[in-house]
């Protein structure tokens, strides 16, 4: 089943760690780094397909959690797969249901061949394990599977975190021997919070049981910024270089530029349908707020020389007043420009990797790009303790 | 401004009253009978301008007291118009606020030139009359402004109704001379409910007035169906064989084709896109609730043979596990295929008036279409009556 040549580095900047790929799975080849739009519930939240194929999506994601509950194995099974079901020809990645237990679920209780759970539907008591998701995700047919893994929240005790990095460690191995759908890949999960002993250990655990793919799990769940970045940096030097590097779910444009310089391969994340859903528009300066009074008479695109099917179509102003009366065409024009923003950055990266201008094009997205006050309070915040040691 | 060949009238069926013709808009030709997708708030509901072109949409319909209210004539003419708002570029028919202020707008209170009413949304005073609603379609630019009428709820007494009709014609001759955006027509509507002689006298004080088309008036206001068929009979020897004829806010495809054959050329209805938030679907043979379990593992499309993109896309087990999840992609999907029908239904009717066959496709669509209870009751009644009498 493991084929070598799944993930080609194709090169690697001089400035940077940043790399260029290509991931050949069989329902096509991937170039890297890459966006996965994030399609929870068999569907990219207000995007249809073709939507998608237009502003060049490559691979989607499915959630197991999700799909698991509704519609379930038998009718996923009955329509012949995920692919089939929502028909999307191209590659799709799932992930393990493991974040979605440890977030969404109520009452859980793990166990040591997984975790107890009531559903966030129904509160019915169901069960996840390495082979329950492993079997879903087979009938699911996605083109890369994630193990099961166990991703504490942010600011678990170190007790909590070791456990966890232990079961994700044994679960990982017991993952790698389930049956798979033909031709599926599987990815192991690195996790260990902030801590680089323990990120290390798990990666090392991992690396020696041969994945197809590494992921950086234990991130995206409410930590500040630079913790972020430090996860990704503590556990990046211990993935082999000759597979694919996964950040699960994230992050906004200038962080997705920012872990492309720390290796990362691939990426997935909500930010672009969820707040959209917001009126909250994705640009290359940072965010702004569509249904602002500002835009009323605003006849310009959310974004000039944007080449999406919104910019290229319709005002920012139109796009407000939709918002204001709830025109659903509105929270879809505004999730289509941020897909295709997401998807347009990342296709900038791979164009100046190739061309040997990454660094360039970095510091000069960087420079452009202002984080939400968020974002910039939790790096004030990470320089002043860094000064004070 | 006048124009005399608006309207050609192409062919009239053998069999029936039903027409086949071509509307000449600044904007370009519209084939009748046309139906028209409802744009209330500048968009129709959950679609986008590209599906609705792909559809064959010729012509759609916007709502002049919605557009008052939001975005609003400031904004509306520093856009240029609603053509450029939307970017929609074929023509547009406006309605002109006077169904909404008579169904939607709280306290009303009539005067000679108009109506004072309380805004919807915000309870603000509001006033619209002949002059009003003239000047706001010629600020949205429609390439058909509605004359603004008084059209009374189903079931208003007798006097009730004389007045709206004297009203409605006092206000048709103020409208006609308004001023109009370039290359505007206006259409007269004729009000009297089911009363013979005020159709008649209103039909005639119109005809006199010259407009460019006329509308029926005064249904889809909560009649049972064969009042609403009755309506149309008992006005339409009164209008104008070489203008085009326009029944306001009809109907499901089975009166369509009735409504065809009784000599009217132009509807608008938000069936299409209403019921599909309700996950039903029209097909030729009625009506399918779509998120009924039924049809959970039902992998063929809402209907066979559709050449929609819904249905030569996906399934109907893959949109109903959409609608179950509140996925706004599934009533997107039930929105493009409805008014995909109403259009092509549409459509067959010009085809088979042209080809002389009309008469065939009438009566093997009606024996096909299955109508709802309620429609089916209100016959039974009705059938019951006549022979009570």
């Amino acid at each position: 089943m493991f084929n070598p040549a799944v993930f080609e580095l194709l090169k690697t900047d001089s400035h940077s760690k940043a790399r260029l790929g290509r991931l050949t799975t069989t329902r096509g080849v991937i170039d890297t780094p890459v966006f996965m739009p994030v399609g929870t519930q068999a569907s990219v939240k207000a995007l249809d397909s073709r939507e998608l194929l237009e502003m060049g999506t490559q691979i989607i994601l499915g959630n197991t959690y999700h799909l698991s509950i509704r519609p379930g194995m038998e009718i996923m099974a009955a329509a012949g797969g995920l692919h089939k079901f929502m028909n999307w020809t191209k590659p799709i990645l799932t992930d393990s249901g493991g974040f979605q237990v440890f977030s969404l679920a109520k009452i859980r209780k793990i166990k040591p061949h997984g975790v107890e759970f009531r559903s966030h539907l129904d509160g019915s008591l169901l069960f996840l394990g390495p082979k329950e998701s492993m079997n879903i995700q087979r009938i699911i047919g996605s083109d890369i599977a994630m193990v099961f893994d166990e991703c504490p929240p942010h600011g678990a005790s170190a007790a909590e975190m070791k456990g966890a990095v232990e079961r994700t460690i044994r679960w990982a191995k017991e993952c790698r021997v389930q049956p798979r759908a033909e031709g599926q890949f599987v990815f192991g999960i690195v996790q260990g919070a902030n801590d680089a002993k323990l990120r290390e250990h798990c990666a090392k655990e991992l690396v020696a049981m041969d994945f197809d793919g590494y992921a950086i799990g234990g991130v995206s769940v409410g930590e500040p910024e630079p913790e972020m970045m430090s996860a990704v940096e503590i556990t990046e030097p211990h993935l082999p270089a000759h597979k694919a590097r996964y950040a699960m779910g994230l992050g906004t444009p200038a962080q997705l530029v920012e872990l492309v310089a720390r290796g990362v391969d691939m990426f997935d994340c909500v930010l672009p349908t969820r707040v959209a859903r917001n009126g909250t528009a994705f640009t290359r300066k940072g965010t702004i707020s569509i249904k602002g009074g500002s835009y009323k008479a605003d006849f310009t695109p959310i974004e000039a020389d944007c080449e999406c099917f919104a910019c290229k179509n319709f005002t920012r102003a139109y796009i407000r007043h939709l918002l204001n009366v709830n025109e659903i065409l509105g929270l879809r024009l505004v999730s289509v420009h941020n897909s295709h923003l997401f998807l347009k950055v990342m296709e900038d990266m791979r164009t100046h990797l190739a061309a040997g201008t990454f660094h360039e094009f970095r510091q000069d997205f960087i420079a452009h790009y202002r984080p939400t006050e968020k974002v910039l309070l939790a790096r004030q915040l990470h320089a002043a303790e860094k000064q004070d040691r």
